[in-house]
């Protein structure tokens, strides 16, 4: 294992961004842009259909190239080796993360296309409709059942892609996702869909998740009763659910037939699972050809981002980017804005990418850390979010970090030729607002007229830094190659920090609390060892339940 | 008018609450509870079937009365008197905000049930089977078109209510939902809807907002194009188009015909609008009568702000505390999450109710304010958002605080009792969760076992406050009541604060920049007068279509 390194905050070139910010505090972005016409040709990169924008990131040359110099401090290079050689980069767990194996051609990762092409040949039934209820209809519904990891990768996938389809021939069905514990959305789906013609994806890495088991029994109930079968019934087993998991054993007690079970890898962690046989819905929605596409486009990612030398890397720059916001410029939380409304679920996805991965405050020595590491993230579809938040990205009191993303084409499949001239002006709208966000956010009022006199309350300060992301096309390959960097990213920025971005502890002791809690809702004269506030909760819910 | 106040960080309560939060910061809520046996008795309140827990938040007694005494010293009964009388409280728009108003009985508010009464003809004849599309058909799907405030409120609302159903011997539509400018909505309805039985409602309070107008233009030419119609052919236009405004001359300028024309007003935001024929989705979602309900529990929550001592008033205790945490113990973000699946959406809507309403630095007189102000709110259904960000509510490096809500009872509808038994004990989970988190982000490790020793990385260090609020059940009554509760918030937070929660000065500026962004993404060799980021990323989108 690469060595630890010692305390951040005491290193020289730490100090010395800090000293630079102090001096660049005072800086906006509108003199910047004003005196240096070339400002976004040195400060934007392109790469695997991608086009990273850092122009209007409050970035000069001399902070980013300290910047730079600290992820070399960091033994960047050790740690990216030390990820992409499978060594236990997971040291409070002892593993590895090798998601990115998950990307890499069947040659070198025989034991990943093995159950690629075990999934193949699910979708194929599935799209062919060979695949058969126990009744022998043809499956016209899949609902995938999943939290966390095996939820918010395959849903954002899934939605992004819509809009393309398997190659001809083939035939989608309806994809469903029920994750939430409390049966919300299971409740729904349940009046609404036909057992005889519903197939069930059960995904959980462990087997073990509470929220995913409830989910499912509810769902193994319903199909029993609908069918007329019995809860154990090995056909109605056969027929209507498909397992998804690093645990062979525990789906075979659960009840999947060992034909319908799909694998992955303890190496593998589950918000970086999409990769995997969990990203089953996406393969669903684009058939496998496409879900290869996406695999290569996050390789090709892969690729660059351990190749490409710091300041053209863009993963590497975009967490240098943000520690730089966060730890220098005090900024606290990112927006993320996709200006194509398919990206919707993307700011969801990167709370637990983000958020779960480095919302942390332990080093990997074990130690506190001293400084701020992840910020909140939080977004909303662009065009949305302008009639909604982002009044206090204009005008409120905290500065705040945004991150646009736009895409070049759209609207030339063949399936919109009736409204695609409408829908056409609509994106080219979309995209413009975009950039005058943007624009506006960081210039503030000289956006428009740099001589205009307005009441503070119609002023726009400016200087609010953003990226903006342009894909050439919301593909499987770019989508691919997108996800990829947000993961690199966030790999990078736990290296800068010294932290681990693979456990999630601070989640496991809320699962065992719960079951206590249960207990005293279930008898609600039980708890007194209890606060006061969580006792009195327990027992007003009981009571209102009388 | 109300006179406008001395400049607030001056107030001599203003420093002694900030002495207290020096004082009280050491503090931790492990402590408070363990040596506090009545904390929730004292800190929580109960009114129109809601409970407020305040006991999880990081106050004592001392610090509340403060807080109290700051109500009273920012002259809270004067601006509430003012609000409720209908003065101009939006002093840049000169305007009152009389949201509450469409609350208010038939006597007192006639204008405001004529345009119920109208609402209610045509939801009931949608209801009934009896309007029909150009053809004949019953009609099948409405899809409001909408965006910010006429989107948000109606979506929300409705899909928390869309477990309750109209009345016996109505039939409920399918109800959709296209806000979003780059038509990513729209085009996949295009995709699934039929035009002879699909019904538009089209809601804009100026009728000018481009979003709405663009979505509303492409749907009528895929109904022209589909049912082989002129596109200003009348009989189209009554048959499948409602128009919701507050501008009949441009409603009608639009081709909305007169008498499918509902009005709202001047004094009702577009964020507090849902109250008005803009909630039009939730009456067909629940009927009229529960809509009427809705607004009767909306009604009984402003007579509680109004007539409730500060120490009582949810409403007012929600923003104080809100106030205490942000500018006193520096709290910069609130996460919202509902444990139950069915207010999915209400993070987004109050993301718009409350970083568009505060999110301001400038002071009502006119001045910058010189303390922070709306912080960043996001938020996810709580128990997806355990297996998400969680992580970092526990263990990283900032302080959040934390809204909790749960519902007592539930899956008691008819509709479910084929599964009601597993949904039920689903539903426990979920709230066994609820209980289990806020427990463990107060007290921290010692929530499990005060003798605990633990590696730093699995240690909780607690002290994350929050607040729970618990609906008696979610219906439309309890709905209504619990979002008043947070429009009254967001006012007395303003009052606070000493700014104007009614304006949006914010989003004006980007609409004009847009209009010049199409204009260089349509002809890209202009805009030479741009800034190199703007102008490069807009060349480079335009390169790419080609």
């Amino acid at each position: 294992m690469v060595p630890e390194q010692d305390v951040l905050t005491v290193s020289s070139i730490w100090s010395q961004l800090a000293q630079r910010a102090k001096q660049e505090k005072s800086l906006h972005l509108a003199d910047m842009f004003a005196s240096d016409k070339d400002r976004f040709d040195r400060f934007s990169l392109e790469s695997a259909g991608l086009l990273a924008d850092f122009s209007k990131q409050r970035l000069t040359d001399d902070s980013r190239d300290l910047l730079v110099k600290l992820a070399d401090e960091r033994q960047l290079k050790h740690w990216m080796d030390a990820l992409f050689s499978g060594a236990e980069v997971n040291c409070t767990e002892r593993r590895s993360a090798k998601h990115w194996f998950l990307r890499e051609p069947a040659d070198t990762a025989p034991a990943v296309h093995e159950q690629l092409q075990l999934m193949e040949g699910m979708v194929n039934r599935i799209l062919r409709g060979h695949w058969r209820g126990v009744l022998g209809d043809a499956i016209t519904d899949v609902v995938n059942i999943g939290v966390g990891g095996s939820d918010l990768g395959p849903l954002m996938a899934a939605f992004a892609l819509q809009s393309r389809f398997p190659e001809e021939g083939l035939t989608r069905p309806r994809i469903h996702f029920a994750s939430s514990m409390d049966g919300s959305q299971m409740s729904q789906l349940l009046q609404e869909l036909n057992p005889r013609t519903t197939l069930f994806l059960v995904s959980s890495k462990s087997f073990t998740t509470l929220d995913t088991l409830h989910n499912a029994g509810t769902a193994r109930q319903w199909l029993a009763r609908g069918l007329r079968l019995d809860y154990d019934d090995t056909s109605l087993l056969r027929c209507h659910f498909i397992g998804i998991s690093a645990s062979p054993e525990r789906m075979s007690e659960w009840g999947i037939m060992p034909n319908n079970q799909l694998l992955f890898w303890d190496w593998v962690g589950g918000r970086y699972s999409l990769w995997s046989v969990i990203g089953m819905p996406i393969a669903l929605t684009v058939g496998m050809d496409g879900f290869r596409e996406f695999l290569a486009g996050a390789h090709e990612m892969d690729e660059h981002c351990r190749t490409s030398p710091w300041k053209e890397n863009i993963p590497v720059m975009l967490a240098l980017v943000d520690v730089w916001n966060i730890n220098f410029l005090d900024i606290s939380a990112r927006a993320v804005l996709p200006y194509d409304g398919r990206l919707k679920h993307l700011p969801a996805y990167l709370e637990q990418l983000e958020m779960e991965s480095n919302g942390k405050s332990v080093s990997r020595s074990g130690e506190p850390v001293e400084y701020n590491t992840c910020p909140v993230i939080w977004g909303e579809v662009g065009p949305n979010a302008q009639h909604a938040f982002f009044q206090l990205l204009h005008q409120g009191t905290q500065p705040i970090a945004c991150e646009f993303l736009m895409t070049a084409r759209r609207y030339t499949e063949a399936v919109h030729s009736g409204s695609v001239r409408e829908l056409d002006a609509q994106h080219a709208l979309s995209n413009a607002n975009c950039l005058a966000q943007s624009r506006l956010l960081a210039l503030g009022e000289r956006a428009l007229d740099p001589e205009l006199a307005l009441p503070y309350y119609k002023r726009y300060r400016g200087n609010q830094p953003s990226t903006t992301l342009v894909l050439d096309e919301l593909s499987p390959r770019v989508l691919g190659a997108l996800l990829a960097m947000y993961e690199h990213k966030v790999f990078v920025q736990a290296v800068i920090w010294g932290i681990n971005p693979f456990d999630q502890w601070g989640v496991e002791m809320g699962k065992i609390i719960a079951t206590d809690m249960l207990e005293v809702l279930r008898h609600p004269e039980s708890g007194a060892n209890l606060d006061s506030s969580s006792l009195a909760l327990a027992r007003h819910v009981s009571g209102k339940q009388q």
